[in-house]
């Protein structure tokens, strides 16, 4: 199979990633900082040394302040909760996911804030002049995606990110697509909360995601339970991470994922960035070559995290996807991609997207076989 | 090492865990239910299966009332805070863990609930009677553990069911300690919401857990996010198990659950039973003839799960704990294990007790290396 679904998670997973999941369950997997023997301490040394190194991935000084969660979704919903109070106003864009959109609906209905969505150019990228005249006394958030799953439009992040700053307002990023795919560092880009996966880019394992809080952010927890930690209290402790990662973490997952960001940094985030934007060029340039198909990505790295949207003219999405499926054996996905105001923005509520997302294990081999696919497929339907 | 900290988190996993969880990662793992090719199908039908084959280990007759959480926690604070309103009341006894007691007593500062903690007697066990005259008009909740994680004391469940049932009042066990080492079937157990880990008595690995809810029982999701349904629609959908199961699942992780599951019904759940009681009275038997040690487990496998919490007299269970573990090379737990409630109720606030959580893994050669470990400690007491 020629996998390329890896905006929905990244297949396969660097070997050390395996090997160091296994390696944790089998021979020292305990309950990370709930005992004082070995085994304990070596699973919090474990958890330890993978939230440093996701720290100093994103450069972010206080590991403290970075706590696990289940996937990017739970972190988002932790920070956007957690920071809301009624009357609140919030910043987004149209190009949103369900787990950004849909808390933020769910608050604006049951809570009571207020919601701008910033409206996107024909690829969803906002303007920023936009964001600032949206600003209002009581804007209390921008919450925006560094690159959108749909299309893989990478957002001026940091240019938000100094609107937030000066105007005195948390900026959360949506690193989801982001993380492990394109350059993010926490201070340069004046992020005050950023939420991501383990499980896409960062190539770890699924059930790991992560919420990153400035020490001045406060918020409120989600959950409550067993921290491990002032354990004669009846109510939460308000320390970091502890606040945030209530009951047993998932230790292999973690150590999985701090094994992801160690191959990524022996690799190195650049070299990956180049080699995939080859890909996506590549796959760009050979649709536009074939003809009779639509794309919704733009090709070049600086506007692209590794996706390429297309349509073949005049065919539902899902049709194009189960066929390179069935026939060639490609994987990819059609649909909305649980982001339907990003599809609203492009225009392709209706017809959904073919969406080919491109991981820094795929090939040129594997592209030249998709574009011959295209090719027959595109063909094809002009003949009918 | 000898481990004897089960109660935090299983420790070895069977084979077939491990081996199952690496298949799943290294071979077909996409994202289950969000897309339509043959790898994210492939994830799809595992994770099925391992719903299917949980659900028909609980007698859970609709595999669709089980939704997959990252720990039993999780599960917990979806089942309180999805259920309770302002002016419910809540029946709860004082053997609860931090993971029950947290959510309720936030809810009473916060949301305005009525919490009564059923006293249990010396070993936490609560008395039927006084359960039955807890109730009030505005009961709507009783929640409880089926095993304590601080003795293993066994509580009445099925008859907490059926006063539950009765009075038309929800039950939610707490199976943290239950689930996978005594036997639970929801239908005769009248059990309402049952939340539990995967990692613990179940054998699979962390980072995972579930919530079943009874079909009847409506519950508002304690999060919102992408969940592969509805993606159209900006609110969450209202259809279980996808209302409860936004983001990206565990899918190694829940495949790894349902493996463990697969080995305990291999074996078979009574013979497990039976082995780890025998193990639990030869160290229970043991301790008592040494002497100069008190014990806050009963023996017998009818009121225990497979812990036996002690303390030797005069000494803090840390420094006990350390001793064993420095020295022996035996992995326990002291302190409070996040249930100040229940300690309170042992008498042991002060002292904490030291617990040893029995696994079927463990040996009866184990358990003389811990009698002769407990014997010199306590000789070496004496003798001071």
């Amino acid at each position: 199979m020629i996998y390329l679904d890896n905006a929905a998670t990244s297949f396969p997973k660097p070997d050390k990633v395996y090997e160091e999941v296994l390696r944790c369950m089998k021979e020292y997997c305990a309950n990370p900082g709930r005992g004082g023997h070995y085994m304990s301490i070596e699973s919090g040394k474990a958890v330890m040394e993978a939230r440093e190194a996701i720290c100093s991935f994103f450069n972010i000084r206080n590991p403290m302040q970075l706590s696990f969660t289940k996937n990017a979704t739970e972190a988002l919903n932790v920070a956007i909760k957690g920071l809301l109070k009624a009357g609140d106003h919030v910043i987004t864009t149209t190009m949103e996911h369900n787990s950004v959109v849909r808390p933020l609906k769910t608050l604006e209905k049951e809570l009571g804030i207020e919601l701008t969505f910033i409206q996107g150019n024909e690829y969803g990228e906002v303007d920023i002049a936009d964001i600032q005249r949206a600003v209002k006394e009581n804007t209390r958030l921008i919450a925006a995606t560094a690159s959108s799953n749909v299309n893989g439009i990478i957002m001026p992040f940091r240019k938000i990110g100094e609107i937030a700053k000066a105007k005195g307002i948390v900026f959360l990023l949506d690193a989801a697509q982001g993380a492990g795919a394109i350059t993010i560092d926490v201070e340069e880009d004046h992020i005050d909360m950023m939420a991501f996966p383990g499980h896409k880019s960062l190539l770890g394992p699924q059930g790991t995601g992560a919420l990153y809080v400035r020490e001045n952010v406060i918020l409120k927890e989600l959950m409550q339970g067993g921290t491990g930690s002032n354990s004669e209290n009846v109510f939460q402790p308000e320390i970091m991470p502890d606040m945030l990662e209530s009951g047993t973490l998932n230790t292999p997952g973690i150590v999985g994922m701090g094994a992801g960001v160690g191959f990524i940094n022996s690799f190195g985030l650049e070299n990956i960035k180049l080699y995939k934007a080859m890909l996506v060029k590549k796959l760009h340039d050979g649709i536009t070559e074939i003809g009779g198909m639509k794309l919704y990505s733009k090709n070049d790295i600086n506007h692209n995290s590794g996706i390429v949207a297309m349509n073949v003219d005049g065919i539902d999405s899902t049709e194009i996807s189960y066929v390179l499926d069935k026939v060639y054996g490609i994987a990819t996905r059609a649909g909305l991609h649980c982001a339907p105001m990003a599809h609203a923005a492009l225009g392709t509520m209706k017809t959904g997207v073919v969406r080919f997302s491109i991981g820094c294990f795929n090939t040129v081999q594997e592209i030249d076989l998709v574009l011959n696919a295209l090719k027959e497929i595109v063909l094809k339907t002009q003949n009918n």
